[in-house]
This record gives structure tokens, sequence and C-alpha cells, in this order.
């Protein structure tokens, strides 16, 4: 006892050793009614001045860790409730067992989380499996600025509480950019949550479970299809085509009966990365409109642009008032460190998630969201995205090659964005290929995941967007020597 | 048409221009399959060149809202999908109602937020409603050095995504916090929130609902009160008296049946202001042990003791290992603007805890966690404090002294912390108070919405930190006018 204290830096000494004291008693190092060391005693052990140890223990008193006898010294608070009176107590009276308090929902949300299943990706592998942004195009001097510059004008209100809706300036600049989008804002109201997956999951509370049947991209976002389950909502995929979802299968889903809603990402699609095209939407909106089904329209990564057009999102195509609830984020094109979302929707609508939120969590970090207006207004956004879409497309366009020269796919897709997705013969299990890849320093995301119905076994996605050039070539000459080897061996 | 068209700065113009004709193609101006003003007439018209028009409908022509017909100019695409086949669809066909849309959770979070039926300020009023901490004590410049040095060491990682645990040099120096606070957190694990809040909404979800009933304080913190009815809990309150709550009452409610949980805040206890003492902190901690109840501990306040002892947290008191659920948070200490808490529990707990914060939200905001860390780190907490606590504690004394000479309440508590809690004469309505200080500018809490059994009509909730001192001496003496000519009147 006593040789482990260390002093710290900038913490008076008193305060040190009474926080030092107080762990020893707590964690029964010092029993209860146990004298403590005299102070003198105590203060030549640990090379201080009396007073200080004096000091020390009437903190230690205040605090209610020790008492005083007249004459006797300091003695340990008895810190421990009995728990119990006598020799009855089972061994296990003190532990409250949680295995068996845990409730359904969670213990779910244990089994569908797969960051915690994962494939880890040791040192030096070459890793596939994200979609995030490359870190190395961040302009922090244009964050820092934009910190800054917000700081001196406001910082105190920054600071202090702020508003369950959203920061104003950062709503009115997002208004404007849907609205330049060619959303008719007219009717709506905006929500700004801490990024997507908050929007949804307070979309998914505050709709009302009818039918409790959801349609959906058949593979569509793993982390939605999370969320639907959560939510007790019962799935059905719709087939992917190369323009988008094939119509003619939704509509044999739309006969099949009632739907609360639709979920879909129709730009860069995540798996697929393919992008809806117009008619598809148009015709897509037409159904939904006639049948009265809202629609969750993910808008991911839609600034990600580098070719082709830049198709209108659901929320501006949509003739139905309140029929389509956009939710924005700029995770994957900015900084996903920066929690910020938002909803944009029907004014009862987000009315009420505006009070759904508050109930969950006040409101979404003001240092984030103004932050964020900030460096949207200084116009950083323009410059970023030209940066980014020049680099990443590069990036696609050499994993595209490399794609082609060395795998063995079946079909490819990916109009742009951060990934593509690969489709193999039948036969091919990408978590065999997973695990043949892994032994030689490559991982990536198997499809199955991404699949409302089990299906996708032959499917997989490999995001490129934070691989170095060099790792690309080496990478997928290695997935596709693996699969040849799979396919040979068949 | 095109007179409301204004240049920007900073976005290229042919870009504007085509903004300006999507939304007028969106919003119905510019009807489907008319023509676009020809590009010669347009430029004129604008005052620009006749190529930027061009290049303007090049764009809207790639985003998919018109297109070119050879020979005879530009024109608007349909961009409202067809509302169905003919005359027959009703009247509001195109509209979708969320009204009856809503689930009866998000209704139910309407139904009971405080803040959208609360009692608005208007300027100039003297508000005693906020309990959040004055932010002319906010030391900006410590503040925007703690950004900066962490942005300097490893901004790229901050920026991009983080762990659903939360930041990992952050948890670290609470595990230590907590054990300096006499926390054995040997067996414990932490999960980084957004705020409080959300950690109590978190908890909430994953405690398994058996008996379906908790216990707490009565009063007791509102937005509590709202999260344990939004996930249909049945609450039990004990009355609380002048050193926490009454531990006869408790014992009586014991014996009424089985509770899942009990809610409590010892420290500076939001409404009434009280500290348990550690009497009564080791009696109920032994209570709760013996039936193996596990304890949710609201650590509200705790820092902000400027009188009395520091009673040590019921964490540091528990013998039955993962009994008490400790959440923190910074927010009525710092800043709340920085939406960031913390859940110290039972390993096992926390692991389940983590991924449904992953599935809810991802991840708390690292820009926050890390800014908080770095302002840790620097040691600019117990600088903070200090300056904080003797404010508070001026201003804590100013009001006291203003309530015992102004308002004939009937009693008064309120150890330290930023309120005072008052309770008048039964027949005594602070609603009636309210409405009669609001026509004099001065607004407060009415104490009703703490109860959880309809109780405490004659009580309200004063909270000073953010009135200046000659608001809450002229605020305070006309609480005190009105009430006396209201129990005069009676």
């Amino acid at each position: 006892m006593f040789n482990d204290f260390k002093l710290a830096e900038g913490r008076p000494v008193y305060l040190q050793i009474k926080d030092y004291m107080k762990r020893l008693i707590v964690q029964g190092a010092i029993q209860a009614d146990r004298r403590l060391p005299a102070t003198r005693e105590l203060a030549a052990l640990l090379g201080v001045g009396r007073g200080t140890i004096i000091a020390a223990y009437a903190e230690l008193e205040a605090d209610g860790f020790a008492y005083t006898v007249q004459g006797k010294g300091s003695f340990a608070t008895s810190v421990k409730p009995q728990s119990g009176s006598g020799g009855e107590e089972p061994e296990d009276a003190g532990r409250i067992g949680w295995e068996d308090r845990i409730s359904d929902y969670a213990l779910m949300a244990e089994e569908l989380d797969l960051m915690k299943r994962g494939i880890r990706a040791s040192k030096g592998t070459i890793s596939f499996t994200s979609i995030a942004p490359d870190e190395k195009l961040f302009d922090l001097d244009s964050v820092k600025r934009a910190f800054l510059d917000r700081m001196s004008m406001e910082g105190h209100v920054l600071l202090n509480y702020g508003y369950a809706k959203g920061y104003k300036p950062l709503i009115d600049y997002l208004l404007d950019y849907m609205a330049r989008k060619g959303v008719d804002t007219r009717n709506q109201d905006m929500l700004i949550t801490s990024g997507f997956t908050e929007g949804f999951d307070l979309v998914l509370s505050t709709v009302k479970k009818v039918s409790g049947r959801v349609l959906c991209e058949n593979p569509t976002h793993n982390t939605a299809i999370k969320n639907l389950k959560l939510h007790g909502f019962q799935i059905r995929g719709v087939p992917m085509e190369a323009d988008g979802l094939n119509l003619e299968e939704l509509k044999e889903a739309l006969d099949e009966g009632d739907y609360d809603l639709v979920y879909l990402v129709p730009s860069y699609h995540n798996p697929t990365g393919t992008v809806m095209s117009l008619r598809k939407r148009l015709e897509l909106m037409e159904l939904m409109n006639r049948r009265g089904i809202p629609v969750i329209e993910d808008g991911f990564n839609e600034e990600l642009r580098y070719s082709g057009s830049h198709v209108a999102p659901l929320a501006a195509l949509g003739s139905a008032e309140g029929g389509v609830v956009y939710i924005g984020s700029f995770s994957k094109v900015l900084f996903p460190g920066l929690r910020v979302g938002w909803v944009l929707g029907d004014r009862r609508l987000i009315g009420v998630l505006e009070s759904v939120k508050r109930a969950r969590s006040i409101h979404t970090s003001t240092l984030d969201q103004s932050l964020l207006y900030q460096y949207l207004h200084n116009g950083n956004l323009e410059k970023y995205l030209r940066r980014a879409r020049a680099e990443y497309k590069r990036k696609y366009e050499l994993t595209l090659a490399c794609c082609r020269e060395k795998v063995p796919f079946s079909s490819l897709s990916g109009d742009g964005g951060l990934h593509l997705f690969m489709t193999f013969e039948p036969g091919l299990n990408t978590r065999d290929l997973l695990a043949a890849c892994q032994q030689r320093g490559v991982i990536f995301t198997p499809g199955d995941s991404f699949f409302t119905d089990g299906g996708g076994q032959n499917t997989l996605r490999l995001g490129f967007s934070r691989v170095s050039d060099e790792n690309i070539r080496r990478g997928v000459s290695i997935i596709g020597e693996e699969a040849k080897r799979l396919l040979k061996n068949r």
C-alpha cells in the first residue's frame, strides 16, 4: 500500500491524496472502521508536508469516506452497504446479473450488429470494407476557419442549449439547398438529426404500423434492414436492375397487400452503386401516389456525381404533397465525424418528429451544426466536391479497370460513388472467398448482409474510397486469383 | 416571371440560372412540355451572355428537367408523375395525410413535450424557467484552444467515422474521473452518449420490462418522467424529505410489488435541489441490493458543490456488482451545446448498449467528444468550476435571501445547484400565480410537471443561473407580491 501513489501535474496534491485514499477505501484495501495511517507517518511516507495530509483527510471526511474519533485519529467509513442480516444470503447476493434483464429489442440490436461480428482488419490488411470518405481529402484549414469564424460570432450561444428542430441558419441553408435540387419546399419543414441513421430511426418510430410491411430495394443498405427489423417491420424486397428497381416486380409486390412505407436509395444505391433513371423515378412515384404509400428517400451519396447526369431526387418528383420523406446527410461526402443529417418532409410529420427528437436526445450538437453551416456558408462545399469527385472518379476508374482485368465476376455494377458491387456464378460463396483473401491480407464486404431474402451469397461490395492506388491493384488481383481458384476447384 | 431572379455571390452564374429555372418547372410556373424562353431572349432579360444560358439549359437537361426538340428549342420535362388516369380521382388524391399515420408513441411524445406547450418568454421577460448554465461564464478562449490543439494533432481522424462506444481518450479520462469520485470501475465499462437524455433513453430501451414498474423520487426530473412514460413504464413516486427520499415510504413501496429499476437524482435533485445524505444513500443501497433492483443514478449537477460536503455517488456505495448504472453529463456544468454524456455500468450491459447506440445513431459526434476531452485534459475544468461555483453560489444566496424576504412560501428547498424549489399553502395554485406574474413580465416553472402523482399544484421551481442580480431582485419581488395577493383573495 502507498507505494503505487504517483503525483500528477495540475491537480492540488491534497486532492490527489484524497482520491488515492478514497480508492483504497472503496476497493476494500482499507477496510471499514480501520484506522487510516497517522498524518505524520503518511506525510513522511509520501514525502509531503503534514498539513497536506490533514487537508486530504478533512476532504475525505467531507465526502463521507472517513470519520474522526477524538484523540484516536481518522477511520475509514463503511462504504459498503450491509448486504443482508447474516449468513443466509446466497453466494451471489452481491451481484446483479444483467443477462436476463436485457430487452428483446436490445438483444436483437446486438445480434444484428455487424460491426461486432465484422471482420477486423489487422495492420497491413488491404480493406475494401469501408465506404467512408478518404480523410486525406479533408480540408482541415477550412474546417478550422469555419469553427473560429462561428465561435467569434456567437460562441456563447453555440455552447448553450439549442433547439430540437435544429440550428436555424443550417435549416435555412439546407432548405435552399434542397430547393436547388428541384424540391418544392413550400409546404415542407425540416428537422436536423445526428446523421442519416438517427433520422431514419426517428421516422420509423413515428410512422404508425398498420400493415407492418415495408417495401425496399433488394439488396439494400444493411443498416436500414437492421433498423426496419428492430422496429418490427416485415420487409419485402424488390429486385434491382441496372437502372433501378424492377418495376414489374414492384407492381407484383404492390398487389400482394398493403405497405406502410417504401424505403429507397435512388442515387448510387448501396450496395449496387446504380442510379435510378428519371423514367423509373417518375413511374415509381406515380405508383406510390396512386396507392398513397409514403416514400422514405435516402439521399445517400447524391452529391457524388462524377459521371452522367444528376437525376432529380424523388422528393422533387412527388406530386402527392407530403408523399416523400427525404433523409439527407453529408457523412459520405464531407465529414462523418460531425454527426449531422436532415429530414425534409410534410410539416405535420416534422412537427411530431421534433417532439420525438427532443424526447430522445434534446437536440443535435450545435457545434457540429454551426461548424457545418459556416463551412458551407464560406463556399467550401463546391470547392471540396470538385477535388473529391476528381479523386474518387480516378479511383473508381482504376478499380473498375482492375476488376475487369482480374476478377471473374459474372456481373458488376456501380455508376459512381465510393464502391462497386460484383456478382459471381451462383456456386461461388463470397464468404469462402473472403476467408481465402483474408489469408492473403485482403478483405471486403460479403454481399449477403444487404439482401432482404437471404440471397446474395455470391455477391460482394468493394469500397475503394480509402484504399491507395497500389493497394487497389494488389487487392483486386488477389481477389481475382482467389475467385478463379475457387471456381476451378468446384 | 424572371423578374425575381437575383444573383448570389460564389456560385457560378449558369448554375444559379439552372437552379432558378428548375424551381419554376418544379413549382409549376413553367408547365410540362412548354417551351423554355429562347436562349438569346433570356440572356437579354437577365443581362448575361447567351453562352451562360446555353450552359444552364444543358445542365437542366442533364438533371432531367428539360429536353431539346431539334430545331425548336428546349422544353420543360413533365416532372409531376401522372396522378391517375382521368377525372375519377378523389380531390385529395395528390395528398398523403400524415395525421392518421403517426404512431401512438410519437403522439405521446408530442403530448408530453413541455417545450411545445411551455410559456414563451417575450423580450424583456424575467425568466426563472431555465436551469442551463450562464453562458457569460464560458471560457471561449480555452474552448478554441482545445479545438485547435486536437485538430492539429489528429484532425483527419476526428472528422472521419468514430466508434459507437465513444472516443477512447475521453472514455479513459472519464473512467479515471469516476474512480476519483470513489467508484470501483474495475468490472465496469462506459458508453459515451449524446448527453444524459440519450443515455437514459438507451438504458430504458435496453432494460427488459418484467413488472413494468419503476420507482423514483416524487417529485422528479420531468424529462425522466416523460421518457419513463414513453417507454411504457408505470411510475411509483416516493415522497421527498429534506435529506432525500423518505425511506419508510420507500419500504412501503417496495412491499407493494416488484420493480424493474429505480431512478434517482441524489445530488442537487431536480426539482427540489436537495442532496441525499450519506446515511440514506447507504441504507437505500442496502435495500436495493437485498431485493436485486438495479439503480439508475442521474449524476445531475454533482459537480456544482459550493456548500456542504460532496457525498459519494451511489455508484461508489453499491456493494452489489452491476447494481448501479450511473449516467453523467457536463451539460449543466460546462457546455450543453456539446452533446456529450456517459453511461457507466456493468460490462455486459454496456456491451449491449453499444449495439443499441450504433443502431440508433452510429456514434456521438467525435468533434464534441474530442473537444471536451482536450478541454478537460488541458486542465480547464477545475479552473472553470472555481469561477462557476463562486458565481452560482452568489446568485443562490441572493435568490434565497430575496425569497425569504419577499415570498410567502410555506417551505423552500435547494442546497445548491442552479435552482430553488418552493411550496405554498395547498390552496395556492402556481399556474394561477404564473398567469399573474406573466402579466407583469416574470415567469417560472410550475412544479406540477415534476410530480408523478398529479400533485404539486402549489409548488414552483425557480432557476436563477441565467438571471441577472437586478432581475433576481425584481422578479422575486413580483412573485412575492402576486403570491400574497392570491393568498389574500382566497
